[in-house]
């Protein structure tokens, strides 16, 4: 059996349950914290202790390049999937200073772009090709490739894993990438592409027509039916690289924090194609790109915030950490009403 | 002139419009990261500079009892205002906890309780009375109260205020206290009272019907039209204390971010007495307490969260310090599109 298709570890759902019961006994109204209780409750299940711990995150960002990116869906050039590779390992980028912030290991794993880049201590080589093939012509890469790219995420997850981490955060960068997953949601979940696609990095208003007919064209062009075969006709090196990380996150034991659009597409495959993983998965936020709350249905994910960001990255994944972060705190330091000795209703 | 009636410092609106500029030169695209820019960009204006500041934060939990606790109102005896307080000072309920986290400077003041409350360091002892009369008999306080109530608000202002602080949180604390905020909200925006209360810490469904009961009466015996009047006949110590530090900190030009139900109760009477203030507000959760959305409404107010949190003590705004800070982080440390050599769209 390929590795990918191994089970999830098991929740440690008797822990999970005495942490519910934990969160009865604490100085506040029973569900005053809100998600927040929901967070430390699962957080114990995942780690098998009563009082959970969250101080060692880990992010690798997945980048790639996009064959589709010659079709005219993306406000940006292609060149800027290389150029923020150097950004993002210059600590320049959104996801370098939050991964800063919070003192988390930070990696970018590159998977192959059509401009060079040069090497860098912070980006690990995982080069796959020069950008996935135009899927409006043929599959997108081959099923080697895709072996090779959920490879790659698996690599990202078991350094994770080895040095320690308590949560694993994947982002991800490639120019066109928004049509690619766009693409991938409206073939699993069987939904018209213009009810999913969206400006992505800004794309004017008056082409998102032409977009969906990209993809709607690239649909009929493969179809593609499980998800091994969506994820090599529609996906790109990056998204199967995220997917191929989740799964292997849950396999070893450690939660996965999801972060926007493209990761939530990710998120989508690695499920179906095992779903076994599927608690292991926190939800992050809930972006602007008008194809994520489609896909976050899908999952039945109740992310935290929705503040209108839409960088991708795995941004909205690290700015959540810290909320992730108070969660724990509160849960483990409050005092009970019995040591505080407040009445109780 | 009372001191409550001058006007807040004004606004660095050159800053803020250099802040705006400055957000689109950063390696994103514009509007990418949602309302963090508008975080970082209305700091920017607060403090008059282009780089904003977010480290030191102030905690001032305000706490009361309220008279109106007598008519059965709240899930919870009305001694947990004073063992609240104490759990406060020893650090174990969930602002305390959430003060520890980010390093804020915390403190408790006590207004005035039922129930004794031993001498702590940590608790300022500002008391105007063994709590507010029960307001369907009488005005909860008289005129020599209130301003009693809104100056010790203006006290811990200005002690943020000499600490250095760049943020102010009030939180509060008083038994029967969302019967008070829902008071003050039917009042003053000619609402049933039915349309704003809500279980608060926990109160049957059964009994709402009587809670708004209560506060139709009340509000009818005391028809109180202006917002001096409305805190003094409806609200409490800690509510017209929040709205005087909440004036304070405008006035001393230092920001403030706005808690749960209660803090904007106090939000709204402060911005109906002296509107100047009213820039210098910010929102951070919505509550589940269901009237709160009608006074954001009135306020005009966007939170950043909202998470089902319903606990009050500021502990909603604490939790959202850190996104605050992630915004800022953002804003002063990613590179430009042309440090990175990144191409523009």
């Amino acid at each position: 059996m390929t590795w990918y298709l191994e089970n999830a570890q098991t929740i440690h759902s008797e822990v999970e349950a005495q942490a519910q019961q934990y969160q009865l006994t604490l100085t506040k109204p029973p569900g005053a914290l809100g998600q927040l209780e929901d967070v430390a409750i699962r957080l114990a299940g995942c780690q098998g202790q009563l009082h959970p711990e969250l101080a060692n995150i880990y992010i690798s960002v997945f980048a790639g390049d996009h064959g589709v990116a010659n079709q005219g869906v993306s406000a940006f050039p292609q060149a800027v999937t290389a150029e923020m590779i150097k950004n993002f390992a210059a600590g320049g980028a959104a996801i370098s200073v939050l991964a800063k912030q919070m003192h988390a290991q930070f990696e970018v794993v590159n998977l192959g772009t059509v401009f060079e880049v040069p090497e860098h201590e912070a980006i690990v080589n995982a080069h796959i090709a020069k950008g996935t093939h135009d899927f409006t012509q043929q599959a997108a890469m081959s099923t080697e490739q895709l072996e090779q790219a959920l490879t790659a995420g698996q690599a990202a997850a078991i350094r994770a894993k080895q040095a320690g981490s308590q949560l694993f955060i994947g982002g991800e960068m490639g120019i066109a990438n928004t049509t690619s997953a766009s693409a991938i949601g409206a073939a699993f979940l069987s939904k018209p592409a213009a009810e999913l696609v969206g400006p992505g990095t800004g794309l004017a208003a008056d082409k998102l027509g032409m977009k969906a007919q990209v993809i709607e064209n690239a649909i009929a062009l493969h179809k593609a039916k499980t998800p091994m075969e969506i994820l090599q006709c529609l996906g790109g090196f990056e998204i199967a690289a995220l997917a191929g990380a989740y799964i292997s996150c849950a396999q070893l034991g450690m939660p996965v924090l999801v972060d926007g659009f493209i990761s939530t597409s990710a998120a989508l495959m690695a499920v179906a194609i095992n779903s076994s993983i599927k608690p292991w998965l926190f939800y992050s936020h809930e972006s602007q790109e008008p194809g994520h709350q489609a896909l976050l249905k899908a999952l039945d994910a109740k992310p935290l915030l929705n503040i209108g960001m839409r960088l991708g990255e795995g941004s909205g994944a690290a700015v959540v950490v810290s909320l992730m972060q108070s969660a724990v705190a509160l849960h483990n330091q409050m005092a009970t009403f019995a040591q505080a000795g407040v009445s109780e209703a």
